[in-house]
């Protein structure tokens, strides 16, 4: 067992201390670990960072026993996320190593436990950016398990966990994962597992607040920032009927993204090129994940209308030109990930109607080398690890 | 004739230079300017800077002669807002003088043109901060001047102005004025004209989120800053059946904000002041008027609630944690003004339900003793100069 270091881990999102000690109260029941004693806990290896300059190399650890309400997964293909670079690198504060990133997982489950309903042996099943909330609160009986009011929302990796050997979540650059069945996603068997992974997190970050927008058919939808996430939202949306504007800086990705299907794309290679859109469309999305001049993009949209931004801003700080707040009078909000049901319904959603991210498949010894490339923006547009190349 | 200094006059909200051409293009109709060209411009007195670093002092000027679609303005009271500092002072840019504030005008109508069905000499009127527009698009059309499409809306003092003899508008801190009859508000007999001046601009101001907020009877309103606007937007929000919260970081204003209505005084002299109504509101507006920790007050409105700003910080940016953005996921947005049409609204409300702000009527001797008071925060709640007394 690693012992974690003595320091407390953090993530991005979390609102610090009195998060996190409410989390490390109210993960790991007592009972489940005193069940466990005599139970085996499960053997695992993966791609850990040993600190947070270390390149990922494989790692042999444990995972807890599968509990009554858990599954094992045996993973089959693992997203790459620009958020599991920024956790590692310690970009969004300090962490505990050895850590396995990874959070956009799709394999087959190979053992259940005995109150498990929703799985059985050999089915298709994913897990995205949280294992376990409190279950009980507003947030998490209303579905937003990730907005969970005891603050006991417990990522998918990094987050303090009572219940882990290494003392904190571990992701899904691995070849298996216990998790409590509710934190589960079914993949239909009509969907690929590697077209399946990004979805659990690229997916349902842009399918909740375009979902949550209300636009209608023929509505003029904007997505700014055209990566993994983008060409998601331009592939979501425009399956829903919206009419797509595309915002990149990318001249070189505009044959991809109007196969996509976008209207139009706009290559911002200055804010002027944005002014011709002012108050014209009816709802925007950026998922453009650093500071960033976004109230010039939040005057595309029409008065009233509303911006959402997914992107989360090295720091977490963006400064926003208020006056133009008031004359474009567009609403502005950010949105992060989104709870089990709605990740249920975008997987499903995805799969009934062939909506398929775009993916390039690598071998797990790769790894290193795609994250360089992930970091200077080469991905096409999501690279997705094959874990049978785990060695 | 003063012929204003040779450089463009700015406004905080105007989007500069490409507003401001418009601006000139559109007013000042070439017709109206000849048919005036045998009338007589109006002889005027009023309090004007003559620098940015002066003192206001009484100054003799023209306005335009009263045509056929205007009225003539005694003006009675002249409400001070922090506005009108800032714009004199030059906090939003330069500007053009000698320059006369005030946009919060009451007084009573002493000539109307041939055209003119809204007013009859005798009428109490008003005008509050702007007074032309280009009248035909979308926004004007919908009853949203201030936010002319055409960029050609013309506040009430220092926008470039072809009709003006002085090259610009000229404000309220004078014996009268002469306005298009669409931009002068009725204000009914049963309210004193000294309570109506300040509805003109703090009451309009606060009333437009207010209602597009579409708050129910209950909902539990915050109102964050308790000055001029702040204690209007509380006995607004109470009259129209909310549960006010308001927030200042002033302890000795908590007698006069319980006197106005609300149910609980949060003195804010530190932010963890804050946390105990975490996700608690229903609504927020803020009419705090500096760069502040926003995201901090935004947290108290419960999921998918919104939070409108209508203070304007000064140089126009505000630095926002997104983190606590994408937690609250409330929305947030920033409103200006209101245009004519619910500017009248709020009139009629007020004077029916007898809502009246607090005021304190000064000398015009004081205009600039009593600026001094605003600056230093002194004002319980709004100061209005009896214009009876310029000399
Ligand atoms: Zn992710
Ligand atoms: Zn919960
Ligand atoms: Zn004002
Ligand atoms: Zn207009």
């Amino acid at each position: 067992m690693n012992k974690p270091e003595n320091h407390t881990p953090r993530r991005q999102f979390i609102q610090q201390s009195a998060a996190l000690s409410a989390t490390v109260m109210l993960v790991g029941p007592t009972q489940l670990l005193t069940e466990n004693k005599a139970m085996k806990n499960t053997a695992s290896k993966g791609y850990a960072a040993k600190s947070k300059s270390d390149k990922l190399d494989i790692w042999s650890f444990e995972r807890r026993a599968v509990g009554d309400n858990d599954i094992l997964i045996d993973v089959k293909f693992s997203g790459i996320c620009h958020s599991d670079i920024h956790q590692i690198r310690g970009h969004w504060g300090a962490q505990t190593y050895p850590q396995i990133p990874g959070h956009e997982i799709a394999g087959v489950v190979s053992a259940v436990g005995k109150n498990v309903t929703k799985f059985k042996v050999g089915d298709q099943a994913g897990v995205g950016c949280m294992v376990d909330s409190c279950m009980t609160c507003t947030s998490c009986t209303n579905g937003e398990e990730h907005h969970c009011d005891n603050h006991a929302t417990v990522f998918t990796y990094g987050s303090p966990d009572k219940t882990s050997p290494t003392g904190i979540t571990q992701g899904g650059y691995a070849n298996n994962l216990v998790v409590k069945e509710h934190f589960a996603i079914r993949i239909p068997n009509t969907i690929r597992l590697q077209d399946a992974a990004p979805l659990l997190c690229a997916g349902i970050t842009t399918y909740s607040p375009l979902m949550r927008s209300g636009f209608a058919k023929g509505d003029k939808v904007g997505v700014a920032g055209i990566g993994g996430l983008g060409h998601l939202a331009i592939k979501l949306a425009v399956a829903k009927g919206a009419e797509v504007y595309a915002f990149t800086t990318s001249e070189s990705k505009r044959k991809d993204i109007l196969g996509f299907g976008a209207k139009e794309v706009i290559v911002v290679d200055s804010l002027d090129k944005l002014k011709p859109y002012a108050g014209r469309l009816d709802y925007m999305i950026s998922t453009i994940p650093y500071a960033y001049e976004v109230s010039n993009y939040l005057a595309c949209v029409r008065p009233y209308g509303s911006f959402t931004q997914v992107g989360q801003p090295v720091g977490g700080q963006l400064t926003i030109n208020n006056s133009i707040f008031m004359y474009s009078r567009v609403n502005y909000n950010s949105s992060l990930i989104g709870g089990i049901p709605e990740t249920q319904e975008v997987m499903d959603h995805c799969a009934e109607n062939k909506i398929y991210p775009q993916i390039e498949v690598i071998s797990a010894k790769d790894i290193n080398a795609t994250w360089d490339k992930v970091v200077n923006k080469e991905a096409r547009y999501r690279y997705v690890i094959d874990m049978a190349t785990i060695s």
